[in-house]
């Protein structure tokens, strides 16, 4: 299919089922973390999900290819990052599959609906508030600082969005574990699994990935160490079978 | 000094400072996660500490040796245990250093005052609860489940015993990691430090040692993995050093 690539963008392979991805490193690229947590994220057959802050889309498309899921929607806030991920849907023929809408988190309910998704993703700006930011409108400061919305607007939607006992994957980073742990038990969505991400096995992590389940029972299962590289400073096996679907 | 040892019970050697405990195997005995805690826990030149539900006085006995601290206090809810724990104290010539007292974790402020520690300690029971237990009021049964307190109990006496800024250190199972961080916010008490101890480099975590401090900002920072195996089953060097203090 035939795509319009707009200034400074261009189509990077995701390097599996032919997927390609519209980016503009100009503004934002999907890093390490959208990546792992389609790898951490379950979609099964049937099932809706709603990727919250898509951003270029990266997770909605990585979970068409990788999980048995039915439909994947992306929300995005800003029109020129709604309109490119767009843009790759269509250039990977997924329209079907996957849709991107432009719209506010803050108003996601409203927009969707109670109660509307079984799965909702998100892989949120990690940074609180926006205060110092030169220029608090750019794409990458939306993306990486909490702007437009807040860490708890991101729970409190997830969990007014998932059916009963739906399920939510977010990837923050782990200085923000207990804003998280607190914003999801005050919407009632309980922490049910959570695996940290070690650049190195000997290192602090700088990543965790938790799986929330809507009214699901306390008792949280911690996995084993997620680790990015080996001493060598290559990928481990995991990453690459991670990055390789 | 002469020691009165009762039926069953054996002395151990801490292997450090000529220090020795007196145990009951048939009652309780400590277990890695009290050495754990000890190391991970930091009592300053002329601070006070608590350790709550302190057993056999284990964590009070290793903190005396291993921190600079003033005085350490054992409170213990169980007559026999709390005797025997003052034995131990004695065994080692640190009465002026080390107190153990019998009463209940529920009512410590009470006891104790207000704002009347700087550290607080706790290996709490793990288990949630005492239900279909064959005996509720045996030694192993008050040390592993909720039968005397709870968590939330644990946390909030903790709070109320702090001074202002002063930290508290648990030693906790996993899967109840959104639990105590839910009381502990919920008490005032920030979470600001946690490591997870895996006992193999590829295994899941079966122990979270957490840091909280009163009135402290949130952010919490996730240490590098404790791991307590090497490959070949032998313990690797961190927890060697852990135990020779």
């Amino acid at each position: 299919m035939e795509v319009t690539l707009r200034e400074t963008e261009r189509i990077d392979d995701l390097q599996r089922n032919n997927l390609k991805i519209i980016q503009n490193p100009s503004k934002f690229c999907f890093g390490m973390d959208a990546v792992l947590l389609s790898g951490f994220a379950d979609v099964r057959a049937g099932e809706r999900a709603i990727d919250l802050g898509t951003g270029t889309g990266i997770i909605p498309l990585l979970l068409s290819a990788k999980t048995a899921g039915d439909h994947f929607t992306g929300l995005e806030i800003q029109p020129g990052m709604a309109e490119m991920a767009s843009r790759s849907v269509e250039m990977n023929n997924l329209s079907a599959k996957v849709t991107i809408d432009c719209g506010d988190i803050r108003e996601a309910t409203l927009k969707y609906g109670a109660s509307s998704f079984d799965v909702v993703t998100s892989n949120p700006p990690y940074m609180i508030g926006g205060h110092g930011l030169q220029n608090p409108e750019s794409a990458k400061a939306i993306a990486r600082h909490e702007v437009k919305c807040t860490l708890d607007d991101i729970v409190r939607e997830t969990a007014s969005l998932l059916v009963p006992h739906g399920r939510c994957y977010f990837v923050h980073r782990p200085f923000r574990l207990v804003d998280l742990f607190a914003s999801m038990r005050k919407y009632g969505v309980e922490p049910k699994r959570m695996r940290l991400v070690y650049p190195y096995a000997d290192r602090e992590p700088n990543m965790v990935l938790v799986e929330g389940a809507r009214s699901g029972k306390p008792r949280l299962a911690v996995e084993k160490p997620l680790v990015v590289y080996k001493d060598d400073g290559t990928y481990t096996d995991e990453i690459v079978n991670i990055y390789s679907f």
